[in-house]
């Protein structure tokens, strides 16, 4: 079987120094991986973040990479050249990047500017709002600088949505079965489920794994694995739900 | 000898899965811990983020901190319980932690709900940017959540400045040698020696490393180092600066 995973957690960048990521480890993609890796016939790629942890075999390829842009890339161009049998999508990617940095009087320095000019007091609250946005559209602070200074007293990054990298995965491989991972934060297991499911229908995955990091502590890693005709299978540690994605996908 | 080294960067939290950090590594701060260490008579404790590189030696206490907040309550617990012969400060602090995040949409529809009923026609620019930083004060957005939602199309996060750890070190213990240490990112050799010495002045440092993220590349790292009598030395390596402050430190 060729199988296409992906671990650890994305950054992306604030400038030459410093960048937003999060706090995933690659520790489950690195498991799922050796769970795969014990089938003889398993020819595995491995996309992630170089602070991940990868398996260490001579059938897996492991291809690091550091933003959003370059997994869409490196995914895009992984699944127009090569077949997978499965692609089991555990990374964290950013929902966001970083587009600009500048101090909050640099915005508030412009709309003054151009408020001082307008006709504002004409305009109800809801037309100063258009205002507003409209304003911001012409606002541009200098392109992110090489390393941001810490004179100014304070500091707005404004982010942008990162492309939702899973929807394109069916898209370009109808035949894939693919596992997708929600994670909350102190959520329900109603709500964590329900949000799940969402994930699923949206992006035709075959499986989701729905965790909760409040209930991830060393060893034991609660989660529900969904499936899309809406059974649910309980997991209490890595090794179980590295167990339960390998013999839902050998037995497809 | 009593060194304390600190090594790596920092990490603020944006939420419980994200936080903004630096690409600092520990791996100089390593190499001057193990130049320290090769003379029996040092005791060492070692300061560093949780990614970086350290030393493992029975002489070497490491001590692992995320944010700015941890760093300075732990030195300041350090250098009022110990003394120290010199505190080799090479961790990448970072200058802003994140206070509020939120959409921009937001931020607009309470600057359109205020200035609906405020008389913003008779105000000229330099008055309206007094509104807007007063009018900013009254932003309360919800506290920073669990896990940022993915669902709004973009996002600003709201920085302000840490404390400078730096200056804290010579007035809590005047006597110790103090090693500050200065990165930039494409500058030239004059700016970077001028804004070094001015940490230097400032935090009554003794030396001052002045160093460029686009002349470091693997085991080439250029450096200079400057002391309080104006003298600068020229280092091209992670090893030779190792090496040259612990002689500035041993024959002080």
């Amino acid at each position: 079987m060729n199988i296409l995973i992906t671990a650890g957690g994305t950054s992306e960048k604030i400038d030459a120094v410093r960048y937003i990521s999060n706090h995933a480890t690659g520790r489950l993609g690195k498991i799922i991986a050796s769970v795969f890796l014990e089938q003889t016939d398993t020819k595995l790629t491995y996309l992630c973040s170089k602070q991940a942890q990868y398996p260490v075999d001579t059938r897996a390829r492991v291809i690091f990479i550091d933003s959003v842009t370059d997994l869409k890339a490196q995914l895009e161009h992984l699944l127009t050249t090569e077949k997978f049998d499965a692609v089991i999508h555990s990374m964290a990617v950013s929902d966001y990047t970083v587009t600009q940095s500048f101090p909050s009087e640099d915005l508030f320095q412009h709309f003054a500017q151009l408020g001082a000019s307008a006709h504002l007091a004409d305009k109800t609250s809801a037309q100063l709002l258009d205002w507003f946005k409209e304003s911001y559209q012409s606002f541009t602070p200098n392109a992110l600088p090489k390393k941001i200074s810490s004179k100014s007293a304070d500091l707005f990054l404004a982010l942008e949505q990162t492309p939702k990298i899973i929807s394109a995965i069916k898209s370009l491989q109808p035949q894939t079965i693919l596992v997708g991972f929600k994670l909350l934060v102190g959520t329900s297991d109603e709500h964590l489920v329900k949000v799940a499911n969402q994930l699923l229908l949206k992006n035709h995955c075959d499986y989701v794994v729905a965790n909760d990091l409040e209930t991830i502590h060393g060893k034991e890693h609660h989660a529900w694995i969904l499936d899309a005709e809406g059974n649910t299978q309980h997991c209490w540690t890595k090794e179980e739900i590295a167990q339960s994605i390998f013999q839902k996908i050998y037995s497809k």
